[in-house]
Formats: C-alpha cells, sequence, structure tokens
C-alpha cells in the first residue's frame, strides 16, 4: 500500500478545542456515559437546526434506514421499494432485508441523482416507497419527486447521510419527505467521534414507536406505577402494527458521541460554506478542460461533500493512476451500479435498466475533498490534475 | 424524581488520566476515526486478553447477539433456543427476531443463573442453541453445561456482558461455548465511551462471515484486481450458507471506542479484583442479618459487577422504599422475567415454568454497585440497610 500525500477519505474534519475541552469535562464529570442528557440536547439541536419537529439519534446511518425499513415493511406488508442504483450499499440493503423488493432508478447523468422521471421509469402499482439520496451533497428535486410520490401514495425517505447543511426553498435536506436519515460517519461533514446517524420523521405520532424500535423495545408502563421498581425498573413491548409486531433493536447513540454532535451544530454553517466555495474554485480553475465534467452549483442546495467529475473520452483509468502512483493523490471510483454486486444478484436485485449509472460509474473521478485538507494540498491536486491531463493529451 | 446520594447505574468507572490523555491526543492526530488501526488494536489486545483466537469489536453487545442469531438461523434454519428467564430483554430478542422459538429456562436459586438441570427440562429435539448468562459477574457451570451441549449437538452462546474479567478452570468467561459475547456499555465494569460490545468466536473460520456481516457486506473481491479502484473501491456479498445468505449490518465500533477499550483493558484486573473485595466485605458485614441471602462466591469466578441479595420475609418494597426515600440510596429490582412482558406474550414466548425465576425476582434487591461509589458511600449504604431492616423488624 503506497502513502499518499493527499489520501481519499479517513477523517473529514479536525475538532475545534473548545469541543474537545467540552468532551474532556464531560467524560470527567458525567455521571452516565449513555441514556443521558446529551442525547436529548443533541436531539434538540439537530432538531431545531433542521427543522423538524421529530428526530432520534441512533448508532449509525444504516441504523435509522434499518428503523423505517422495519417499519415500512411492518405497515406495507410487503411490495416495491424504488432506490437510485448509483448510492452507498446502506441506502438500499436494509429494505431488502426487511422484505421490500428492490427496483432500481437511474440517475440524471447531469445531477447524478434520481429524478421523477427516472421514478416514473420504474414505478409500478406495487410501489410502496421512494428512497431519496442527496448524493455528494446535492439535494435532489425533491419537491417533484415528494409531490409525485403523495399522488402516488408512496412514502418517500430521504438519505441525508451526504447533504448536511443544505437547503431547497428554505427546507433543509431530508424534512420534504416522510423520513430523513443523517450521518456523522468518520468521512461526513460533521462526525460525532467516528460513528453516528439520526432519523427525522415527518409524522410526531411516530415517535414513540421508533423509540421503542430503537432502545430494546422498552415502552412506558401502560398504567401509572406506585414505584419506580414495581412492576420491574423498566417494560419491554411492541406496537402493534397492521396485524404484526414491530421488533427491538439496540441503535443507540453514547453520550460522547452525542455530545460532539451538539457542539459541532454551530460549525456546520462554516465548514459547508467553505467547502463550497473551495469547490467552485476548483471547478473554475479546471473550467478550461473539458475532459473533467463538474455537477457546478453555487448555492445551498449542494454542499459538496464530495468532489466528483466525470472524465471525457477514455482518460480516467490513466488519470486516477497518474495521480495515485506519480502526484500521491489518492481518488477513488464511486458508486459501483448496486444491482452488478454479487450481494444484490444473490437477493434477486441484479436486474436493473440504468445506463446513466453505469456511464457515469466508469467514467468518472472522487478527488480527496475532506475539510482538513489544506489549501496548499487543494491546490497540488488541481495543479497536478493539470499536468496529468496535459500530458494524457486530454486538455481542449 | 428525586436525587439520590447513591443512585442506581449511570456509569461504572471514572476514566484514569492517561486514558483521557491517549484519547485527547488520538482526536488530535488520526487520519480517521473509524475502521483504523485501534479496532485492529483492541480487537488483539482483547483477544490476548480473553484467550481467544477470534473476536470482533461491535457497536453494542445486542448487536453481537444479533449476528450469533443471524447465523445460527441460517445455519439451522429454525429450531428452539433455551434461553434464561432471568436476564435482561437484549439476551433474547435477537433470537427471536431471527426466527428461533425461545424456550425459557429456570435459574438456581443460589446462584442466580442456570445450570445443566435447567436446562434439560426445557430441551427437545428441536433444540439448535442455549444462551447461558453469566448473570450479575459469575461464571455459570459452564463445563457442564458446554459438555451436555456437545453431546446433544447444540450451540452454546455466552452472554458474557456482565462477567469481563472473570475465570473458571483458567478459561476466561465466553471461551467455553460457542460464541461468547461481551459489553462494554456505561453500567459495565469497562465501557468504551458508553457504548460498546465484543463476540468472540470459537471457530476462526467463520471470522470472515461475521466480519461481513458486520460492516455492510464488505468482502474481499474473489479474485486479485489490478487497481484499487477497480472494478470497484470494494466490494458487496454475502457468503450462502445452506441455501440462504447471510444478510449485512452496520455494528461498527468506531476507533476512539476501540482506543478506550485498548488502553482499558491494563485496569480490568484491579477493578475487578477490588469490586470483588468490596462485594466480600459487604456481604460479611451484613452476614448476620439472615434476612438478606447473598450469592457469596469470593474467586476469579465472580466479579460482583452487580450486587444482589434475596430479602426473606415480606421486607423487600419496605427495604427497597425506606432505602430510596429515607436514605438517598436507589436499590433495582433485577431481572423481570422475560415471558411476563408483554413483548414476549406476542411474539408468542409467554409461557414458562420459572419458579425459581419468579420467586427470585420478586424477593431480591439490586444494590448500587458502580466502581466509581466512594467507599464512604459504601459504608453508608451498609449502616443504611442494618439501620432499615432493624426498624422493619427483620433482625435476626
Amino acid at each position: 500500500m503506497p502513502t499518499y500525500r493527499i489520501p481519499f477519505g479517513g477523517r473529514a474534519h479536525h475538532y475545534p478545542k473548545p469541543v474537545l475541552e467540552k468532551l474532556n469535562s464531560f467524560l470527567a464529570e458525567t455521571s452516565s456515559l449513555t441514556q443521558g442528557e446529551y442525547l436529548q440536547k443533541f436531539e434538540y439541536g439537530m432538531s431545531s437546526y433542521i427543522g423538524s419537529e421529530a428526530v432520534l439519534a441512533v448508532a449509525n446511518a444504516t441504523c435509522a434506514l434499518e428503523l423505517v425499513a422495519q417499519y415500512l415493511f411492518a405497515k406495507e406488508g410487503g411490495g416495491e421499494i424504488i432506490i437510485p442504483a448509483h448510492t452507498y450499499t446502506s441506502s438500499a440493503y436494509p429494505f431488502a432485508k426487511a422484505g421490500f423488493k428492490i427496483k432500481w432508478a437511474d440517475i440524471d447523468p447531469e445531477t447524478r441523482v434520481i429524478n421523477t422521471k427516472s421514478i416514473e421509469r420504474v414505478v409500478s402499482k406495487d410501489t410502496k416507497a421512494i428512497v431519496v439520496v442527496h448524493l455528494y451533497g446535492y439535494i435532489a428535486d425533491i419537491n417533484e419527486i415528494v409531490e409525485y410520490a403523495r399522488a402516488h401514495k408512496i412514502q418517500v425517505i430521504e438519505d441525508t447521510a451526504q447533504a448536511i447543511g443544505t437547503w431547497l426553498d428554505e427546507k433543509h435536506a431530508g424534512t420534504s419527505g416522510d423520513f430523513g436519515v443523517f450521518s456523522f460517519h468518520s468521512h461526513k461533514n460533521i462526525s460525532t467521534l467516528g460513528e453516528g446517524g439520526l432519523l427525522s420523521i415527518n409524522n410526531p405520532d411516530l415517535l414513540p414507536i421508533f423509540k421503542a424500535m430503537r432502545h430494546n423495545g422498552h415502552m412506558p408502563f401502560p398504567y401509572a406505577r406506585e414505584h419506580y421498581w414495581l412492576p420491574a425498573m423498566s417494560n419491554a413491548d411492541m406496537p402493534e402494527f397492521n396485524g404484526s409486531y414491530l421488533q427491538p433493536n439496540n441503535y443507540c447513540m453514547a453520550e460522547a458521541n452525542c455530545l460532539v454532535g451538539l457542539e459541532m451544530i454551530p460549525y456546520i454553517a462554516s465548514i459547508i460554506s467553505s467547502k463550497r466555495d473551495r469547490a467552485i474554485k476548483v471547478i473554475d480553475r479546471l473550467s478550461d478542460y473539458e475532459t473533467l465534467r463538474f455537477h457546478r452549483c453555487d448555492s445551498a442546495r449542494h454542499n459538496y461533500h464530495l468532489l466528483v467529475a466525470k472524465v471525457e473520452g477514455d482518460l480516467r483509468d490513466k488519470l486516477i493512476a497518474s495521480l495515485a502512483f506519480d502526484f500521491g493523490i489518492q481518488c477513488a471510483t464511486q458508486y459501483y451500479p448496486l444491482y452488478l454486486y454479487d450481494y444484490y444478484k444473490k437477493i434477486g436485485a441484479g436486474e436493473a435498466n440504468c445506463p446513466h449509472t453505469e456511464q457515469f460509474f466508469d467514467s468518472m473521478i472522487s478527488f480527496p475533498f475532506q475539510s482538513c485538507i489544506t489549501d496548499d494540498d487543494i491546490d497540488y491536486m488541481v495543479t497536478s490534475t493539470e499536468t496529468c491531463i496535459d500530458s494524457l493529451g486530454g486538455a481542449e
């Protein structure tokens, strides 16, 4: 394994000193390391920040998707779910596990996210839900998609793992559909100590059900108790739902993670605007190179969680190889069309008609773009890219 | 809610200063907050400490039990599993979710754990597995149980959530059966920042399967790749198993948690021996009070994660009430017979013949017993208990 001057992935940002100081005080003084005050404070903070009445912090974004999948399957009893073929596997497999049949939607070649047209091509009378992934940090046409879904009585799950700090028509990503899923994984723009997630629920009446599903099936006793220890310290139950029962899980997020998440909320805006400014500068500096086709969106709708481009012609692999091995810049390819993975073939989801998904994957490059990359390294990445393309004969 | 001088639960221990310093350096300097070097180091450290060749760090102990339940159900295709009725709900529900039928085993009234006799009473030709919970930190008769299970081709899962740092016949708890499950939750003797767990697997050949189940179905590509980005950055697959496929999950433990776990390993022995010494002192100081029946075990077989007693006669609720409301000591009752919870009734596991489980639960008291309670507060708890029993007329 070579050591890269600019590796792909890893951590996205460093923690400001005041955040680490609060974490230290907390760890020294707290009376509980889980299920305490910071869970509530973080949920309250995120609820205010994204403008959603009902949110739940969970261990990671996949856990949030598992909760939604379990709930929707109990509600609908089966059926089809539309999912972009161009996304990370976690956006999809929880729904397959729950029992839904996956129908893959193609992406728009310019925005690299699904839209109403690509949804219409795979919708059927059995479609129960759509997962809309705001991939790379760009909000899909969520208003049109939600309008379409409402008209067809289809639930909308917004996978907002990459899109924190983005807004469309004054609504934060993840708050227009029925469910919004957020990630605080190490790679994400804000990380809660490496792992963490959050579920936003449009219907706040569902909150008690999801809280029980999150925390081992604990629910209040259905009657007033005389003492805290009688008949037991806590109750275990699950709400009945369409004749079946929802099941418990342990998807809890610990207090230290919640504290860090809470303390990072005030930094989201500056992190996102710096990333977007930097992305636009890179895109504009490389605009003479028509070999590279970026999606340029200089508004709150895009946070440039990732900086990706389509490479025209047949230079893609040569470009990645040269950047990696000649310049020490580790670019990536994302996202392998999910239906091509053996996992999805084995579960019967190996078929799709997604030409844009395949074309984009086969020709795309994803540059390292964590917040904590220095300006100097970004400059080095741009000049190296220019040099590479020039030497590969792709300049225009 | 009253504020207690000695609350029940919360955190078990404080972090030694060197551990917090290492955490701070890590958070400032690391290049990745998850899936990094500390995952491997923590697993290697725990592997050495407990003496198990194959271990996996996971988000929490329930996740470890979920992995075992998913694997065993794929392997066995159904059947019955024997589980103590006297344990926390997480020991049981993952197996019900996976599809097993639960048969509840009663506890021994002295040790408060199951044994071969109570297992024999509920075993059948359909029994595929037994969950042995080393409850309160005491290792059940694991040698006899494993011998019995091997003879009947039954898998043994040791729920070692409460029993870290305990040994029987030179084997650490959790390493005699087919699987051992450990917890680093806030309440446990060692906590990895509030949440965390570990799975020990007796058969190391199974490790790749469990790693894929833990981390979103990521598995190596089944062929050598020319470049790291081709055909994709990572593969998603699941091993075939008895004609069905195992499913992925995201049960990853982040680096900060792994680092804290690793750094705490050298402290386990002193934490456990201090707890045991303290428990034996409390038990011996209260030995004149035959109203209280502790399980006294002054050996490495018991870590006294919790300090519980059976209260003879009808004083139990009066004692808890007086300690709570007159003395500010929050005792607890544990563990509600699982088959009495509405959850288990709803899933068809509401029947059992477990008289000792019910008798013990109805008369038991669990004292606050976290490591970080001061000696003065322990002394106050003992004298308050004496005063209470004297005034309630229970002295003998």
